[in-house]
């Protein structure tokens, strides 16, 4: 049984681990003022090209969701989101828990444009609704979409004319752009959005997201906020090895790299077989339309999501890979599903 | 320059880190779900001698405390606290965050007892205050004294007939579990208190703390509260390993032995100086009252913090060990206090 | 310039301010402990036929909303509502600042319906996501229709059996009883609801909503809630004397027929002319959809919100008459809407 | 039995009964948007000498103060206050309710002071623990006490050089202000603190509190806080129209004036008596300390609350006087007193 559930499903790089190894019995600081912590965001910041940043390393997706949007908002501002945000759907409501609603917008492929914001924004006219102030992003989307260059300067002009903050989810960020149909690099970015995170967790780290705060304006008092929400680890080096190793050659990049190819096989295969998708998606998460009965098929040595229903033969599945994913089991699932049509 | 700043300085034992290696590439559920986490869950409520148990890992202290206690109260319920207590102080208000006022009471030893919490009940009598409802203490206390068992009874017994909740921090549990003047076993706090947790950060995890429910009207739902703290960790697998290992044999039970004696090494040879403690500590952590002038001194070549002047001359320090400790570092420190008294 | 924007417009039906000024000087207990308030609380449990239900009175509407709901949820427990219910939109997220998501169910008439809360169920299906506990209904609804006996009966029973929490937002309830096509009593909801509130803002009080839980699950501690969320008036007999003058005689239900016989007028006129409406609505609002010119012109002598475009020519409006309403403003108005049609 | 339990046992002022009556008919907005809270506000400033003040009118003190600190704060921010602070005892955790912990500070007198200010200050070293950021304090104070106005100077300096918000609750500020040994004008509070309000409830009206934003920083969007916390009454008429006649002319200022008076007439007998005091209090509230004998005796015809026992033989009492107090009720309390000793 191998899996296509997702992209956490095994450790972490080998090199990873060695190098949790390697440095194990050296005492450092904790709450990340250790020296790996300070060196992986002195190269973080070199990766982006810039100095005037403010990073942080937390643990995962939600903590770093709820940490940044509540530290960022007033009570009274509301989050604007696109229906198939992650924070919206599948964080237990723990942007509610810290105070702040979130407008849903019905999107098709998981990306806000500027209109949406526009229509929350008439939408909310006074001060017996929530005011709007934060656009979330998720990049790729939580559907595998991906951001354009000129769709996230659409949306970053947008925020800027109407003093919104945009902030992006960047758990899969690597697999954006390493995309083929990537035009965004990293330092865009920073120019673009006011805060947004390089994820560690589902590109190759044991944990670890990485936020970067671009606008002045939200950096202050930071770490208190980390603190507050639990978000500080003792042994913060644990997060800072880890941020190092990716991003000290192009460990980060290769492997989110490799998490496409693999999904592109897979997608090219389903495509040639006249078979279509969800969603268009050039990331690392395909969501195929299959007939359920090869689905069913496919379940015998897959384990993957069946993700929505179709029509009465056919459903969506969603197809995960990631870095550690296996040539060969690629290559074995194709033929298996050739075999099965 | 060697620390004794804290029990945290270094990363994890090294079976730790090889149990990660060996298992990194095997495909696990995520969030908990993985077998590994089951394992070392079933394995605590085998040491603990007790089946009704609900077991969960979390990533740390902060995260723990305020996911636990925010979900076992209602929104006028407080917490009662030593004004020693963690929570209190040094975790940037993350109770009051999620909504909880924290009563304060001031002792001498960092310890609760029956008095204290008849007072806390006796001043706060109608709906004008808030009510109280949970109990933290933790064991070893913030200064490193340790509850006996004929006191924690009687806190057990008193918050049972007034409808408290007993909830025990258990940061550094295993120093005091191996305390040469412990008395409580593993499976009494099961019995005693209402939940606690077993810290694995402070005593040679790279992280986690796992949190034991006792009480079967704390158990519902409480994933659902993890979830929503930011405390779910996708990579589950990372905590379960650790406490696996941790809990296979004695190892977590031999490294706070060793930190207990080494800090019992220089606690020895303070007394026999004739020198004072701030507080009777019988765990991993002893502040000794040194002169000013032998503090100074020591700090050449040592770390760790000057706790509180306690005259003109005169200064509380503290010294923190670890399962990490090296002997040859303490009979170094002990060797040049000697030669600077 | 006459108003039917709402019915909230004056101040109280005089026999009210009467009421304040006999008992002005008696001195009375604060907080809701005076005797008038013990008293209307009496009263009211008389006039629903229950005695086992706890009552307490507060200030408005949304004051009301955030104090149960918060009091009634434990923090991973979400809202089910509407897409028209006043906490979802026009609360400044007051439900979402207690920690709580709000789940909109898409409804035309304003109603839930049992397919509406089995399919909220369906789609929160783990902890990923918030736990739906507590269905928030408005009677008469925003857009001014009602819920009949077997519409509630029918909820009633699958809230019970999935073990949701049914909440009735009153703050028109006067409306909806008084309405023609009701057939509930003040007793049913006792029976199907787990709370209510009987609105008296919108209903001849200066202010002034009389919450009743009828769950015995929910009743403990609420003082504590009130006190909590700046709901408890230190001159609590304000309400109390307010509600006792509402209820010792019919003056609570003469106002609210008033009140509905007053709308009725104008929808009579208004389908005798052969316009149509937004929704069909039995109560004190009523929304009819009217050519522009013509609402320009009633606008020259009277104030009413323009509530949507329905198409190029013409928009639905909202007329709300209130205790307040005098006949013949009303006339006059139809007689200006025939003359301008 | 005549009360001296508090200053909120009658109504209102026959003159604001009067004022309600006479608008009563008048259609006017809602939501504090009417002429007479627009009015109201005006007067306001006027009497206070500033055109640059933001003023709200809100219904009580426990709501006035968690909203408008909620309002102020960040999340990671907290409040410094008495410990006699009326939000840190006497109002459920309210203001925790909102996120943020309130740090006590032991006085004797009920007053801060600029050397509480910098150990607080001092004690709280980085975002391991929250941040001092607003300091609340109560004038008079819980225990009668008043601020004089070197020692406002001297706190509004230290806080505004350590950017520092300070807030004054007012909830008796007419007491404080009417004092024989004040010395502060309305318009001194408007320069020396960022935000105070004109207590209402407790002088003479049915209910409110009349806010007053100084500091421009805190001014923007404040309207949104009061209605995400349920202060937005629909009938605000009913708060302006009470402002309105308590400051059209010297009626609020009178008022207070006789409260004090009728204080000082039992102050003056007990001092006479040779019977000591719990603490100064030149405002409506006083503490004598009184034999428990006599107490006994008294408490057949007066109702007041026992404060706090002294010793063995003695107790201290709080005796509250108010714009309705009768001057032949305290007359004849001091004569019960006289004969009783």
């Amino acid at each position: 049984m191998y899996s296509f559930k997702n992209d956490y499903s095994e450790g972490a790089h080998p090199r990873i681990l060695n190098a949790l190894l390697e440095t194990n019995f050296e005492q450092v600081d904790g709450y990340g003022e250790d020296c790996y912590t300070q060196k992986a965001v002195e190269l973080l910041k070199q990766k982006i090209g810039r100095n005037d940043l403010d990073i942080h390393l937390l643990s995962g997706g939600t903590q770093t969701n709820l940490t940044a949007i509540s530290a960022f908002l007033r009570p009274h501002e509301a989050v604007i989101s696109a229906n198939t945000g992650h924070i919206l759907v599948h964080e237990t409501g723990s942007i509610e828990a810290t105070g702040h609603k979130i407008i849903s917008i019905e999107v098709g492929d998981g990306k806000l444009n500027k209109s949406h914001l526009k229509a929350a924004l008439d939408s909310h006219t006074d001060e017996h609704m929530v005011k709007p102030k934060l656009v979330y992003i998720s990049n790729p989307t939580e559907i595998g979409s991906i951001y354009y260059k000129d769709e996230l300067e659409q949306l970053s002009r947008f925020c800027k004319e109407n003093k919104l903050f945009l902030f992006m989810d960047g758990a899969r960020l690597g697999s954006a752009l390493c995309s083929e149909e990537n035009n965004l690099e990293l330092s865009d970015l920073a120019t673009l959005v006011d805060a947004f995170y390089i994820g560690g967790t589902k590109n190759g780290a044991l944990m670890g997201e990485a936020l970067v705060i671009c606008s002045e304006s939200l950096k202050e008092d930071f770490r208190f906020h980390m603190k507050q929400k639990g978000a500080l680890l003792a042994k913060g080096r644990l997060l800072g090895i880890q941020f190092l190793e990716l991003f000290k050659d192009n460990l980060y990049f290769d492997m989110a790299t490799h998490a496409n190819l693999m999904a592109g096989l897979i997608r090219d295969e389903i495509s040639k077989a006249g078979l279509r998708f969800l969603v268009h998606s050039p990331s690392n998460q395909i969501f195929p339309i299959l007939p359920n009965r090869l689905i069913a098929e496919l379940l015998k040595n897959y384990s993957f999501y069946v993700w929505s229903q179709v029509d009465a033969d056919n459903s969506a599945v969603r197809l995960v890979t990631s870095w550690a994913t296996k040539e060969e089991a690629v290559l074995a699932f194709i033929e298996d599903m050739k075999n099965a049509l």
